[in-house]
């Protein structure tokens, strides 16, 4: 059996998932065929993801073999908003006395496992990113992965040396790992919140930061307060958990952390998804209402609205007239430059046009410039200076 | 042959429009099956519409039968926008010493010719829209489609009695048709601006102001000036012209009816179109650069955006948080009831859900109040305030 690229499919594989996953064999088929079910590759050709969110698996799963049968390490469950706290947390956690508020951050999305012996950082969509993988073998105890080798790590990547989403709002110097949840492998169940930090703070591991536990009758008004606070640090908002980890958690933003997103989305006005921006919109209107706001505190948001999205706009605009060309700016710190040209090829198979700048040898590490071109927004805009219609 | 609906097409009907569009047969019959060339109903069967663009068609032209062949009436040209009028004008009116400025007006753009034995007033889509015939036979010279029989009025319906879009920026009190351009049936060839401006002068039309004739070297600066003006009374911006109506038309507008559109898409922001949005806001972003805009100004104009955008959508939230249906409000005024039923029952044809208020008998004529319901801003809103998430 070969694939429409020519690649073979193994049929003993497929005998194998489908007894794993409890699928046909027809429909396992299908799934490698159309790379639904896809390998990564390299060094890491052993490892399956999920490309698609399917019925029961989140898109990012990934798997491989494992003692005659298979390990799975389940995506990131996508977490439900709430557009206002009042009545859906009340109503999402009905029958609970008690929610766990904690925060959360603005960084890159990873779980961190022991994989055939190894140590890996696999990303949101399911890939092995080198650096992350780096990163997290220098940061984290890596004697939890010899104890619990059936736990994954959920964490956030945060810093200013995170080449997805470079943030200095946290005090970290360069990256470090969040982490917010501790799952099971296979089961993906993830630990009440009370294990979870007890086995963290075992391992010293740098966790989220708690609120502790609210009373569900006074969690909107004592959220609210939470998230204007975090909000005046351009922090992002909240998650709001059972206790037990039963119930799926909410999460609600702050007016700042949309701002922050609609200043990057108009930077790349042309790439940035319209539903993105859209709801970023919508929140800021539900926000003014929900809290009741007074005319100065609405000409406010106003003010901060248009300016989040117009400054990056006008910014990007007039750059590409001046004949630059617009770039997403990012950094990467490594100790060994293997690791950056390991960074770059993956990159480049994920179809990211970047380019590296010189390393910069500082305190005894590389430091790594990197500028990651918009393609779409540059073009679109240098074509309007150029007299093109719209 | 049957279409899938049941309804029976006529292949001689078939033979007839083959060698009239000088398309095969075939075509002709997908574009029936497709109903991307369909009836319109009740006692306009006999005028066919496109339903689609095609190739050289534009979508919303008609055509019905006449002396044994049939007769067209083109479609609303797509007008392509200047996104900056240095060098767009210059470049898309390259050859010309001087360019037509005329004012674009926000109205409802109607057709208005000859048909049959009768005066009609066909919509952008193709319909016989019965209020709006109504208005055009009471309004306009009808002696001018008797004497030439072969042209199509062209016109903007506007003022506070336009059931589509209802404005009182124009000193209009009820509804009047400024004509924009006069257009030869079944090529859809345009009159010069000379020939257009006195034919319509003979018979007393109402016409778009105009600018006049503009060198085209200070065209984009002389139009800049016009259209801010144009924005300090809300209207809506201009549309340049080649003199000769050989070159196709552009269009740029104002700030003022940017925000505008923004207004009224917040307003019903569950509704509007993802694109129409953005794509007024990136307006914005090119106009502040391209009119070298100081702080000041800058700052004007995101206050502005973010007003536009915030104000309106803070009001449906808060109306529908009250327990209001949100609707967008319109008038018509008659001098005979059958037109409001006609009118009622075109609506609902169209899926338009829309209550008619009791009418009130002022002047000698009726006054009748519409509320058109925009049912999934209405209940996207109201499901969010009973904790839905996002």
């Amino acid at each position: 059996m070969r694939k429409e690229t020519g690649e073979e499919i193994d049929p003993e594989l497929v005998i194998k998932l489908s007894y794993f996953l409890g699928f046909d064999r027809e429909k396992v088929w299908h799934l490698i065929e159309k790379n639904y079910l896809a390998r990564n590759w390299g060094r890491y050709t052993f490892l399956l993801r999920f490309d698609k969110e399917l019925s029961h698996i989140d898109r990012g799963t990934v798997l491989y073999e494992k003692d005659r049968s298979f390990e799975m390490i389940t995506g990131f469950p996508k977490i439900r908003r709430a557009m206002v706290l009042d009545p859906a947390v009340k109503k999402h956690f009905v029958g609970l006395e008690k929610v766990e508020v904690e925060e959360k951050m603005n960084g890159y999305n990873v779980r961190i496992a022991a994989i055939k012996n190894d140590v890996l950082a696999i990303t949101r969509s399911g890939y092995i990113c080198p650096y992350t993988t780096q990163k997290a073998k220098e940061k984290l105890n890596l004697e939890f992965f010899d104890d619990f080798p059936e736990l994954v790590i959920y964490a956030e990547m945060v810093g200013p040396d995170n080449p997805y989403i470079s943030k200095n709002i946290y005090d970290v110097e360069s990256v470090e790992f969040y982490v917010f949840d501790v799952r099971k492998k296979n089961s993906g169940e993830p630990l009440s919140i009370s294990k979870k930090q007890e086995i963290l703070k075992k391992y010293g591991f740098i966790q989220v930061k708690s609120f502790g536990e609210i009373s569900l009758d006074t969690a909107p008004v004592e959220i609210s307060k939470i998230v204007r606070k975090l909000g005046e640090k351009e922090h992002e908002g909240v998650v709001i958990k059972d206790p037990e980890m039963i119930l799926s958690p909410l999460k609600y933003t702050s007016s700042q952390s949309n701002c922050a997103d609609l200043r990057h989305a108009f930077k790349f006005y042309n790439e940035a998804g319209r539903d993105y921006m859209l709801s970023r919109i919508v929140r800021e209107g539900f926000q003014t209402v929900e809290w009741n706001e007074k005319e100065v505190e609405f000409d406010k948001r106003c003010i901060q609205l248009g300016k989040s999205i117009l400054s990056p706009l006008r910014e990007s605009i007039r750059y590409i007239k001046e004949g630059h060309r617009l770039y997403e700016e990012a950094r990467i710190r490594v100790r060994d430059l293997k690791t950056v040209a390991e960074f770059h090829e993956y990159l480049s198979r994920l179809g990211i046009d970047a380019v590296f700048e010189e390393p910069q040898f500082v305190g005894g590490e590389y430091l790594i410039a990197i500028k990651k071109i918009n393609k779409s927004t540059n073009d679109k805009t240098q074509a309007i200076w150029q007299g093109e219609l719209w």
